[in-house]
């Protein structure tokens, strides 16, 4: 089975054991609309990779902490849609989790995918207990105070923000928990593996920056210029263009970099490489460059 | 020490754990205001009377077990006031987080809570770390889908609600996650100690209908007949303030019935009947009597 059909069999899995009768319908829909379709699901694809460099020795621990790490990610962009953060109607090219059930069941079903996200990894430690500990504290603190993606949001309501303390909180703290849980869940190392995470998630925002400015509504499915529009820090904005796409071309070499000598090494290369085409693509950057240069 | 102080000691710990340098200062001011000053800390002293009662071998992760109810209760008070729900301005007597903090770091306030909570288990696992799973899945089904307090909190947002599955829910599920999670977290079997927790919710929940009829606004520190206004299925308004009464006397009657033989129960029975008096208190029954006799 491929990484992705992987990763959405588990994901299905844990939504059907918490959607069932008894639960509130509308709170099930929406959680199942928070969920499914999916973006790309890079993190639990990361984490997965790992898993699999790392031996991938209990592939049930594995699964949950991938979908752990995505319910996660769900719960903080059903949040941040909220009319009191971004205020979106539209996520992933359809109706945002607020837009389609109400604010009041966008905040609950955000709430409830953070704590399914730690009983899947309850459920799936059976085979492993003395992994879940240590799991539970990688993935808690990609996501609470101080420095978690809730961390990240709420950097937003501060009066002043360094950008990278921002940065690391608000999309780089869950992809270096990617792949250091990744490893946790094989019965590996946490700390050889948080490099290749930490400059990925510094890439995927740069990226994310380069695309507010860059792209349509129709290519990313959500509104454009939200950045400048909200006065969030971007780093499109500190750079200019030009220079954010060589600090990304720079972050995903040393990632790739950052991948340790392991049988999984050329698989996780390859992930990272066709990641960054997919976020930034080549064609973009030699428009900017012509652009540049004229 | 004595249970509450107890009980403040670990909250103080836990959340000094998470408000560090480099946390987001609001962030961290929003979440300390959720948790302190307290309410009544029902659910953490039912929790440590509990594992008490069952010998309390592993007393930090009895105070973890506790925080982790309280932690849970406190971010579901914080997301309950919020505009889209309740609206309030007062809780406990003071400003409500969304109104000290505003909306955005109410929303995340209470995200950081429901983690910090999980954090708080995995935290204290070291020396019973068999026991982390059940635990886990113990506190996490008390509170999200299909039938913990969020799910409680969503049965407000479906056009039919049955009152039984609403306080079960919304109130119950903590309660009789407090009195399970306090016996697994001494190594003792769940099941036992489910049915006082589960009587306990209900007297509680019907306790919270009476008062939102009768109280004054400073005795509760909160807007009276909220019910009411926002159309909230009411036991006090389904069976009258009187035979409401009388079923939180039955209930209460039920659950100290329902306190297992061990050197604990007489400490629980005081304290289920201390409790009772505070929620319920007998001067406001005779005079309800005494209006219903006139």
């Amino acid at each position: 089975m491929d990484i992705l059909n992987r990763i959405e069999q588990a994901l299905s899995a844990i939504i059907n054991l918490h959607d069932v009768p008894g639960a509130p319908p509308r709170l099930a829909a929406a959680v199942r609309h928070a969920v499914f379709p999916g973006g790309a699901r890079i993190r639990p694809q990361l984490c997965l990779a790992v898993a699999m460099a790392c031996g991938d020795d209990d592939p049930a621990l594995a699964d949950a902490t991938a979908c752990a790490l995505e319910l996660l990610h769900c719960a903080s962009l059903v949040h941040d849609d909220l009319p009191c953060f971004d205020d979106a109607a539209v996520r992933r090219g359809r109706p945002s989790v607020q837009a389609a059930f109400g604010e009041p069941l966008a905040v609950l079903a955000g709430d409830a995918l953070i704590v399914m996200a730690f009983q899947a990894l309850g459920y799936a430690a059976g085979r492993s207990p003395q992994r879940l500990a240590p799991l539970l504290a990688t993935v808690a603190s990609a996501t609470g105070m101080p420095a978690g993606i809730v961390a990240g949001q709420a950097w937003e309501c501060e009066p002043r923000v360094a950008l990278a303390d921002y940065q690391r909180a608000k999309t780089g703290a869950l992809f270096a928990a990617a792949t250091a849980a990744g490893a946790q869940a094989a019965g590996a190392e946490a700390q050889a593996w948080r490099p290749l995470g930490e400059r990925l998630g510094e890439a995927y925002q740069v990226a994310d920056d380069i695309r507010d400015v860059l792209s349509e509504p129709d290519v990313l499915g959500k509104p454009v210029g939200q950045d400048a529009a909200l006065g969030r820090p971007s780093a499109a904005h500190q750079l200019g263009l030009d220079g954010a796409i060589r600090h990304f071309d720079g972050l995903v070499a040393g990632a790739i970099a950052a991948v340790p000598e392991c049988p999984g090494a050329p698989l996780l290369r390859a992930l990272v490489r066709a990641e960054s085409e997919r976020l930034v693509p080549r064609a973009w950057c030699e428009d900017v460059a012509r652009r540049v240069a004229a």
